[in-house]
């Protein structure tokens, strides 16, 4: 069976498992074929971006479902609605975007308290209320066993969106605030019993929980020359293979210069785990990922932290195809990582 | 616990079950209040409203889950790709707008055949070619037990939209196509080994499993001034009685006036029904439900069907608000009619 086209007529069925999510998606694209002359970003990238007069609109949808993507054991459920509206904000950021309107479609057990989903709606309206965004409409359905939340934003953009194809080698690779901090928050929820101080795991779960999309700091990115970006959700191994993969590139990025919080450092520490592994696998930081011109990127950073304080650091450059995406140590020796986070392919 | 308010504090949880769908949107809208300035229609409509320059933005997302909206054993995978889209088309042709673009958000169990999700795609396309609407982007996660899909359709409309609100006493109610269509579908389907020519259960199961959003109609409609418009998908009975809450008005309709096509009155008479009881409380006909000042009416219907081919019928009439929304017989007299399909309420 090895080598053979998933789908294939004639074979026995194939499980979306041995497809993949990026299969799925590459799938549906080819089948598409190119799109009308007016949407400009379709499937594949962070959101969608289609002309329409005065501004280009950006689109993003992102499902949420309980015991996949969230636990109710370590989410209370105003982080959840906090969280869900968040990583759409991610998306519209991703493309240097504002994000101005939210859609919620709700599948809910009958038998959750409404007390629980006016929390819900308490943390998805206080995210939409400090980025500006108007909650619109929705849809609500019962479901037998378990929420699936889905959020749709629509932002805009004026001029062009950065995309997660544009990058070319020499460009340096650049990411917002600090990575690996979401995974450290879960390592330490999920230990349970973990003892440590809570000034060193109360930011990390704190991280895990609520992400702060990054919208100012996209904005100001793409106004400064971003070539492309990407939010990190998957992680920054699969993320920054999906820029390669669009941009048609590879990349070299020195684990020494990753930027990670000295908690998440502390906590890697008292867990016996390798901190840069949880930057370089960990998903859900909802940082930026993105790439500059190398003449650019010290200005680039600089603007961004004037004027949003969010820090941005340089980890690494944008390499041709043929090298590959290559995690090095302070020797330049390639250092083998793990994968991000994929949905439907089996561990 | 009468007359409680369901979710005060102090109180024992309230489920969803006793709150309904009706109630949690009221409760969410209440809780938002007066939505900003260039928010033209918020929640509790079939699409939201924004202004945007170049042409008002309509959004409308919906979401379809296994075994509550759709079962695998009575509908194909191609026909649940072309519905879910289809009912959202609806809704923006219930505001007299033009879809333009869609989302969709799949949740699906990693154990699906890639082939079967290639046949969903399929349906969805098709449908979205048939209304010039291009499939621009949207998310993959899996899911233990069962399919949820969440369309997302952006639409725009020059000028006004057409709301539920608008409708004032005087004025006539219409219906496109003919009603109970879809649920004598359903109910053939749900016989199982029921007996009757094809020609009688063909066209009523197909209309369950393959709707037609009446988007020229809809848009029609809006340009010949029909004063309040929904598309029925929950049944009639409850689909007024959201024009009639949100107009601030009452309602008649002669059971006699409702159009019912003869394939629908056969299957009932071998089934043992009232024709009119799956018109009035069946659901998913997806016609359009309007009204129209009573010196409109009879232009806006022909104007409808020259242009479209699609009949238009008068049922009724609005009342104000204190006569309540009535079905009456030929005679005059109420009769008393079940009421339509509403989420999370127990049966």
């Amino acid at each position: 069976m090895e080598g053979e086209e998933p789908g294939d007529p004639g074979s026995r069925p194939v499980a979306l498992a041995r497809l993949g999510e990026r299969g799925l998606i590459e799938r549906v694209r080819r089948r598409l074929g190119p799109p009308p002359a007016d949407v400009l970003v379709g499937i594949g990238d962070d959101a969608a971006a289609v002309a329409w007069p005065g501004g280009t609109l950006l689109l993003s949808t992102d499902t949420l479902v309980e015991d996949v993507h969230f636990r109710r054991t370590t989410t209370t459920l105003h982080e959840l609605g906090a969280k869900a509206l968040a990583v759409n904000l991610s998306d519209i950021a991703a493309m240097g975007g504002e994000p101005r309107f939210a859609l919620l479609a709700l599948a809910l057990p009958s038998t959750l308290a409404v007390a629980d989903v006016d929390e819900l709606y308490g943390g998805l309206l206080e995210m939409a209320g400090r980025h500006g965004v108007a909650l619109i409409g929705g849809d609500t359905s019962a479901v037998p066993e378990r929420m699936v939340l889905t959020l749709t934003v629509v932002g805009r953009v004026e001029g062009t969106p950065v995309r997660r194809r544009g990058a070319r080698p020499g460009d340096a690779v650049l990411v917002t605030g600090s990575l690996g901090t979401a995974a450290a928050g879960l390592a330490v929820l999920e230990r349970g019993s973990f003892e440590a101080a809570d000034d060193v795991t109360a930011p990390l779960v704190a991280a895990h929980r609520g992400p702060t999309p990054r919208v100012a700091e996209g904005r100001v990115s793409r106004l400064a020359g971003a070539t492309a970006m990407i939010d990190l959700s998957d992680g920054l191994a699969t993320d920054l293979g999906h820029i390669a993969e669009e941009s048609g590139v590879g990349a070299v990025v020195r684990l020494s210069a990753l930027p990670i919080a000295p908690a998440t450092r502390r906590a890697a520490a008292l867990l016996g785990q390798a901190p840069w592994a949880w930057a370089v696998s960990g998903g859900e930081d909802y940082e930026l990922l993105l790439t500059a011109r190398p003449d650019r990127a010290a200005g680039l950073a600089a603007r961004v932290t004037t004027e949003t304080g969010t820090p941005m650091t340089v980890i690494g450059e944008i390499r041709p195809a043929t090298e590959g995406i290559q995690f090095v140590d302070d020797a330049g020796r390639p250092v083998r990582v793990g994968p991000g986070f994929e949905h439907f392919r089996s561990p």
